[in-house]
């Protein structure tokens, strides 16, 4: 008996899965159910950047047909995904979220891709980035409510899973592009340790910080999809070959004691949205012997600083072309980073990269007394409008460790709109951290 | 029969190893024939910045003790190494040719050190580096000629080698700090791949450039040391884990066919001295079919500013305790270099780092048709007079570019001062380099 949409949508993306592999369901059944939604939500939410449903629907015929002749299927065989549209994609558009790319079509597809077709998975469509992944919003709004911004730079993706348009999205962090629009959305959005997963075909625009990241309705939804991406690659020198670590199974997997968690209030803390405070110091208390109070040490207080310069930068090296060519089709929040990056001293970044170093060092003795640091995952819900994508300086910081970092959905603002709840681990305990973030969605009460 | 000191001095370190090994020689008796030849050379070479007889005695005595209970001996047992004074050497000073750094005793050993510590080498000394290894000399003079400078930075190193105070030394090269004295004092100097030698416990001046090189009498004998030098160390990020090269097996190895070398004419070629143009010409004549003349791609025109412009922001920033605090115990060069440094913006440095990738891929045509890239190792003798050490524009491009590069003596000029030839190979490609140079030494009538 063939499930309805709403059924279909309801069923997380693991159990789904598994489903698809044995053929309980059929990819084309599941795809159709996403389109349709689509087809009823994208008008008003405009999450995605490309579309085209029978170039989807060819590619869930193909899977169907591929698992009916007995071939092995792939970890994500028939699952739609939505890439982010700095995502190398071939033969399909990657506009970057600029009219300076409009109609660019990548010869190459970048590394997840090539990953998630060799997975099985269905490329439905390409999301809405904010112009070249930066402060510049596209058109994307809020699902929860469209008179607010869903946040960004990976809008579309965040908002595609919000509004179960699609199951899965992949999008990238340089600030806080992957965390704060989940948490804005109400969705998990996970950012894995720097160099996890490569990014050969992703727009570069600041090598030392840009990280791919993924969006799910949960955490063990995430670690199955990340799996799929970690990896090593010879064109992205942040990648190491590694063993490929487990993060699915770990993720889903009981921890062996109850976890502890370092509460950190970040640079920022005090300005941020008062509500907020409060569920997260009522959540802390709540936590019991299960938290502690961490002081971030002082090295941080500059971070937001630090991160700027090196992302200015690079930024201003990466798109010369554009701040060359781009006259008044570039945003003037791009304009403006480039400017200041211009004007960065080649001395004070190299100085900046310096940081990192000390600051993991200095969040060792965290990270040696609890199993993650717990801090809000924004300043607050959904700003209201869509001329700003909102505050990042709870993001920033860990984008520049390199620290991997979560956030799933825990809170609800005056307004009703989702506010998320961010773990932070050390670099390299991505699969730990994906279990203690699966572990605190299950004790959560979804808002 | 104890060999007396010259003919001790004669043998090269290949057999003195060898015979080291076997005892047929001991390290008390080597070490005591170069410490006469130090007595004897060093007034007036001044080759040394540190150096305590009665400390390399006790490891010579050591050694020997060992060997004559029976147990392993090193790949370098018993050879006396001097190493340049901005390798790290525990209790033992390492002043990095500066004022500033008087009395310096570091806490640990650098990487090369240890590995000479561990294959049974003597370290004999610390040698003369200019200051803070850039261009303000220290008193070292040229062996061949007291009123002619040694070049620079190694200065004491290539010096040592060349007036037989030891077989072996250790320098580095940013710009032509190993090949340019080397040349200079009619030694073989040999630059590694960039990255091929782990730096930690080494000066850093300009990480994207810095490069430990050794000098010895020969191709074989500098293959015999690198060969211990080479590894991985995770304080180095330009290091890689790779399999160990056989470097002196090959290099001493026949090569299979006659080697074919690509002649080129670096910038800065038509204002070299006129006798070693016309004796490279004859040479490359000489070659036959063995040489054809190979253009220097284009890209190359602006490869000394590219580099000096990397090496100065990153000096800028390396030094930065230096600048700020030397005042006038600063040279005047390293000041400019710093000056120069601290105006470089980070966007022009990061699209300097990018050429070396389109320099290197410019070279895969010559190396394509060749075994190595044959060019004058400097612009012409050892200048005379010890206030400049000499240009380096011969050697400079291929520090940016990360090839392995050796010079061997060649030539005489009219002022009967030796002249080196220079080979460059792909990166990686040392083991060849090591046997082509060593193939084209046996061929040249030694200067």
């Amino acid at each position: 008996m063939a499930l309805d949409r709403t059924n279909l949508l309801a069923i997380d993306a693991c159990t789904l899965r598994d489903r698809l592999a044995t053929g309980a369901i059929r990819a084309i059944d599941l795809l159709e159910a996403y389109l349709a939604q689509i087809a009823e939500r994208e008008p008003e939410v405009q999450a995605f950047a490309w579309i085209d449903p029978e170039h989807a629907r060819k590619q869930a015929a193909a899977l169907d047909e591929h698992r009916l002749r007995g071939r092995p299927t792939g970890p994500l065989h028939g699952l739609p995904i939505a890439l982010k549209d700095v995502i190398d994609t071939v033969g399909i558009p990657t506009e970057n979220g600029s009219v300076l790319d409009a109609g660019r079509k990548p010869m190459h597809d970048a590394f997840v891709t090539e990953r998630l077709k060799a997975a099985g998975a269905i490329i439905i469509g390409k999301t809405v980035t904010t112009q070249l992944a930066f402060m510049d919003p596209g058109p994307t709004r809020n699902p929860h409510n469209l008179a607010h911004t869903p946040g960004g730079s990976s809008q579309g993706s965040a908002a595609a899973v919000a509004a179960a348009m699609v199951p899965l999205a992949i999008g990238t962090q340089t600030g806080g592009s992957v965390i704060r629009p989940a948490s804005f959305c109400g969705v998990t959005g996970y950012k894995p340790t720097f160099g996890a997963i490569p990014r050969r075909g992703v727009l570069p625009q600041s090598p030392s910080l840009d990280t791919v990241g993924v969006f799910a309705r949960s955490p063990a939804e995430a670690a199955m999809l990340a799996e799929v991406l970690f990896g090593y690659d010879a064109g992205d020198p942040a990648t190491t070959l590694a063993p490929h670590p487990d993060l699915y199974r770990t993720a889903i997997s009981e921890p062996p004691l109850k976890p502890v968690f370092a509460i950190v209030q970040p640079p920022g803390w005090k300005t941020a949205d008062p509500d907020l405070r409060a569920a997260f110091d009522e959540l802390a208390e709540e936590l019991g012997e299960q938290a502690f109070v961490a002081p971030l040490p002082t090295v941080f207080d500059n971070a937001a600083t630090i991160r700027a310069r090196i992302n200015f930068a690079e930024m201003a090296r990466c798109y010369y072309t554009y701040g060359r060519d781009g006259g008044d089709q570039l945003g003037p929040q791009v304009r403006a980073a480039i400017d200041e990056g211009n004007t960065v001293l080649a001395r004070d970044y190299l100085s900046a990269l310096d940081m990192p170093k000390i600051m993991n060092a200095a969040l060792e003795e965290i990270f040696e007394r609890c199993d993650a640091i717990l801090c809000p995952a924004a300043t607050g819900p959904a700003p209201k409008g869509l001329k700003s994508t909102g505050d990042a300086i709870f993001n920033g910081l860990w984008t520049l460790c390199g620290t991997p970092a979560i956030t799933i959905p825990a809170f609800t603002s005056a307004s009703g709109l989702p506010m998320g709840l961010q773990l932070v681990a050390a670099r390299g305990n991505d699969a730990r951290l994906l279990r203690n973030a699966n572990w605190l969605h299950t004790q959560i009460d979804q808002p």
